[in-house]
């Protein structure tokens, strides 16, 4: 389904603000005690046809809740973020102070508040400080090149920034993709909650965008774990304006897959960006699965090989324990016959037929070597394939993870 | 459902010899590296009625494979172990192994092959070493005072022999049951296997053996976790020899619940013994959900909380990260109204109807100190409880796991 690379090209210096007619700009409010940038506005220059994919997590936070209302409209204008507070787990305050800061945008931008979407990430259960947001919020200058500096306000334990954008060819016409993401794992409820900010200049039949990026979102974002939990603030926003001229897209247009690859594109770039960027992550683990009875067998094997404590142990000790992969395989809920089953780590086949090969634990080791380790399990009973993206276990994920609040 | 512990009386030295008519020994065959013993078998005197649970996992370890098979017609007298192989992954030679290995204890005990069951513990993989199995099997002693032998010769990476006994008067008789255990987690798929073999002198109706084992097993080993995956070779077996002269047990007999009480705490302190020595774990965890709207939903919500990595990260740091415990319960499938949760930590108030109560960090990490640690989750929903077991995630679990096999 995926098209090849050639369907589009990376844009220099991608951003959030790549594509015509978006906007963006943030500064330090104060809510990071850090001092660093943390609040901020990405909007565009005309109303967008909008679609969002949101954390199924059962405490969801107040701009979950809120951004999940607007959304269902089907057309927004910006998004208002704030990095170091969750607003989550705060009740009913939490809703009304999230509703507030939308409007704090909306009177900034001179626009309706119901336009304005809204995520936050940081520190659970704490009401986020008002004050500084009413204050700060009137001093937001958002800029056709202030793309950069809003990705970096959205980080919070990421140690780098992610961006990336493409242009894509659709009826003659250049359409740019441009996207922020943060966060350094599925979720670390804290302040490593994943965010995507998607801005396209494509115009978007609205049922064709919310397809195209769950589609996109399913194969990405949802494929990537760093330590299994999935955040109360998940949030991942597409915004396209329109601007760009080009025909209107919908399920059935001939350029849609040309779109969704585009699309796709960028989500496994950031995708790939945060899997590698995982708390206290040293390596970026990439595993396919081929072979399986269904694709969703294939997803769910593969998201349980990527998420295995003992594989991600192994993986950090260059160790080629691939019984412990096996194991993860087993685990989960994709069909198995065990005497079928083969695998691969890197380019040296280590098991067939369910059993060993006997090649060396050396030569199996030196595929571990490096910053990027691939994986291959074949299952030998289907078509279904898969890919999942995770990252080691090391000692520093635990330091950094044993005292954060306190 | 549960009796209180003066339905029954707290054996001293337990082991799996403490009731009447079981034997057990144990010697170095050379399978472990270490060179400490590693190969016994564990045995009764009379034919016992047999129940046993196995993993769940779809790459069973041969010994698993011909236990299951066996256990089916409800008859057993022996299990013959190894530690130091776990005879997984290694196609048909190693159920051809296993085979032969349960042929050579019933040589040396002089029964049929047909009544003895099999369990194996260690790397994954590699074929297990028979010819040092032949050598050792005729030299293996089995005697009454056996049990402790048996339960060191099990271990792993076990860093505590793990045994337990209890007596309860079943109709005026002393019934006795004794167990040991081994493992560090739910698993840990090179050589922390989760094995437990529990012995009777209950005379047990064998349906009634089954829904005993199943229940206590469901609520005790299936509610620790240390790492999330679960191994190619965890079993669990009951062997019951009648031997008490006490009067047989069927579901509908007056003392039923009495046994089945006493074989719960029999299970439960031993799974509280396997979740405080997981691999690096320097605090135990007991995790009570209450007020949930079903039993299900109480045992997702409790194994999600002691599952979840940052938990298990915050609960290492003392840090009173009260959100991540939300919000791994947000990720269960147990129903949540965000509104109506409250949460202790000790005997701390952290939250109430979904927010914060305000406690100071301080008071909350107090209760956090020292090695047992108790949470407790009420959902305001219904009458639905359980209770989960597990440990903190510690430097040392990455470091024990980043280099094992190589």
């Amino acid at each position: 389904m995926t098209l090849t690379a050639q369907s589009f090209t990376t844009l220099a210096n991608g951003s959030v603000t790549s594509a015509l007619g978006f906007r963006a700009g943030a500064l330090a409010a104060g809510i990071k005690a850090s001092g660093k940038p943390d609040l901020g506005i990405w909007t565009a220059d005309a109303d967008c046809v909008a679609a969002a994919t949101f954390t199924p997590n059962k405490f969801p936070a107040a701009p979950v809740v809120l951004s999940r209302e607007r959304v269902a409209r089907g057309i927004a204008r910006a998004v208002v973020f704030n990095a170091g507070n969750a607003n989550a787990c705060n009740g009913a305050r939490g809703l009304a102070d999230a509703r507030e800061m939308t409007q704090l945008a909306a009177d900034r931008l001179g626009i309706a508040p119901e336009l304005v979407l809204i995520a936050e990430t940081g520190i659970i259960g704490v009401p986020v400080p008002m004050d500084r947001v009413r204050a700060a919020m009137p001093r937001v200058e958002v800029r056709a090149d202030g793309g950069h500096e809003a990705a970096l306000a959205i980080m919070t334990t990421d140690t780098h920034v992610k961006e990336f954008a493409v242009s894509v060819d659709i009826g003659g016409h250049a359409v740019r993709i441009g996207a922020m993401t943060k966060g350094v794992g599925m979720i670390h409820p804290n302040m490593a909650t994943m965010l995507a900010f998607i801005g396209s200049d494509a115009s978007l039949e609205l049922a064709f965008a919310r397809t195209a990026l769950k589609r996109a979102v399913d194969r990405t974002f949802n494929m990537i774990t760093v330590d299994g939990d999935t955040s109360t603030n998940d949030s991942c926003f597409l915004l396209a304006n329109g601007l760009s001229g080009a025909p209107p897209l919908a399920a059935s247009s001939p350029d849609a897959e040309r779109f969704s690859a585009a699309l796709e594109a960028v989500c496994t770039d950031l995708a790939r960006k945060m899997a590698a960027d995982g708390e206290g992550a040293s390596k970026l683990l990439q595993v396919d699965v081929t072979g399986a009875a269904s694709e969703a067998d294939a997803r769910a094997a593969a998201r349980a090989v990527v998420g295995s404590s003992l594989v991600k142990a192994a993986l950090h000790g260059e160790d080629p324990n691939w019984g412990r992969i096996f194991c993860a395989v087993g685990n989960s809920s994709a069909q198995v016959d065990a005497g079928r089953a083969a695998l691969w780590i890197g380019s040296v086949q280590v098991a067939r037929d369910g059993v060993g090969t006997g090649v060396s634990k050396a030569d199996a080791s030196a595929q571990m070597h490096g910053s990027e380790v691939s994986m291959r399990i074949d299952l030998g009973l289907g078509s279904g394939s898969a890919r999942a993206w995770g990252c080691d276990l090391t000692e520093a994920y635990v330091v950094e993870n044993s005292a954060y609040s306190t």
